[in-house]
């Protein structure tokens, strides 16, 4: 939309119990905000089964696409977590014991407690570049432009850190709210008008509603911030001619 | 996984707010629920940006792949509401005003009140079966096996009501999950073991956190009662052998 610098990521949720409604994706919504801050815009997620060929497919067409890849879920160590094998077939890697993270597991463990299960946790393609975990020890991992996280939330947030360092963002995408007090079909021709004005601001419209009252909040992104400065002022006058309440959402 | 019937569906989210992190899509859940309790497996989803190239060519690649489409989201009165002209555009039909949803929406606003916005949402691809919306108004759409379904998460289950019957599923899904007070490490390879004498019974082992203690859940997946039994009684020998306890997950 704008003639800076994009970049844009793409997300793979891999998991089953995503695809069957068992369990709410939230990572989604985490790595977007993480990413929009970061100056990356995801631009596509797409939620997979746990089954090799479709990872391999996917995440190969995919990394060619987006500047970034981030992939959830299906790393621990269990018979369903192929992600690591998966990634390894993907690059066309030798799937193996990953030494650095055998190292670190096995001090993370007690004597005695680094199973064969555990020990599968460091089974990563070759020369994978590791993201620490501080939170529960086993790491994830990237290949290239591939960076694969565990797919419990908390453990995934704590890993955010560790990676920022690796990506790189292009302009940081500034985004205004304004609330208002109507509905959507009320605002529709006005706002349409503005976004033809102003094609390189993207204009979203969202209803709400909120304690049994009806609301439209109107979102305005961009790299600019004149920008959109110049689309809020534009939509304040059509609000203030239409008799519409400006309201905080809360 | 199993020699019986299986039917597939895609869902398709289509909304810069669920990319951007602004809002959290809980609709994939809603669907995948319902889905799997009418036989219907839900394979993928994509969530994608309003960009009606991106729209068309997804709806395109995977109205094939599977037997049933869903979208969410899009079908408001805004202009970054585009998904009815682009399914009109995948589908190679006119996009225009449908004389029933017209006539609808008429009777559903007061006098004076059916104005330019609302008028849009009764334009959509030529011919369309309309999907009724009793909570508010404008209805949703299919057109052959893809079906169009607002994004708002109450109305959209408002409407699934009156799809159930133009679906045909499969055989439906039977699941049991057992909880166990232990970790994934502990029980992946005898987990794994039963993964193997079971091929056509899909095991997920997921971790859990809840005040503070740890668990997993073991989810038996199959379109046969009788298979997720012998896989059940496989997995309690294990559990007792390991002195693991079973728990209530709450």
């Amino acid at each position: 939309m704008t003639n800076k610098k994009e970049i844009f990521a793409g997300i793979i949720v891999i998991g089953n119990e995503i695809l069957s409604g068992r369990t709410q994706d939230t990572n989604t919504k985490t790595l977007s905000i993480w990413l929009n801050s970061l100056g990356i815009k995801v631009q596509e997620v797409r939620t997979i089964p746990d089954i090799e060929k479709i990872i391999v497919n996917t995440v190969n067409e995919l990394r060619k696409k987006y500047n970034y890849i981030f992939t959830t879920g299906g790393i621990g160590p269990t018979h369903d977590d192929i992600t690591a094998s998966s990634i390894s077939k993907a690059f066309d890697l030798k799937y193996e014991p990953h030494k650095e993270a055998m190292s670190l597991l096995e001090k993370y463990y007690k004597p005695g407690e680094f199973n064969e299960g555990r020990q599968k946790m460091a089974w990563m393609p070759a020369n994978a570049n590791l993201i620490l975990n501080p939170t529960s020890g086993a790491p994830g991992f990237n290949v290239e432009n591939v960076f694969c996280l565990p797919g419990v939330p908390t453990i995934l947030k704590s890993m955010l850190g560790g990676i920022a360092h690796k990506l790189v963002g292009g302009d940081p995408l500034v985004s205004k709210t304004i609330n208002l007090r109507t509905v959507e079909s009320e605002i529709a021709k006005s706002l349409s008008d503005v976004q033809n004005k102003n094609k390189d601001v993207d204009i979203g419209s969202y209803p709400f509603f909120r304690a049994g009252r009806l609301g439209v909040a109107v979102v305005l992104r961009s790299t600019e911030q004149s920008k959109i400065d110049k689309c809020n002022l534009e939509i304040i006058k059509f609000v203030k001619e239409k008799n519409i309440e400006i309201v905080e959402k809360d």
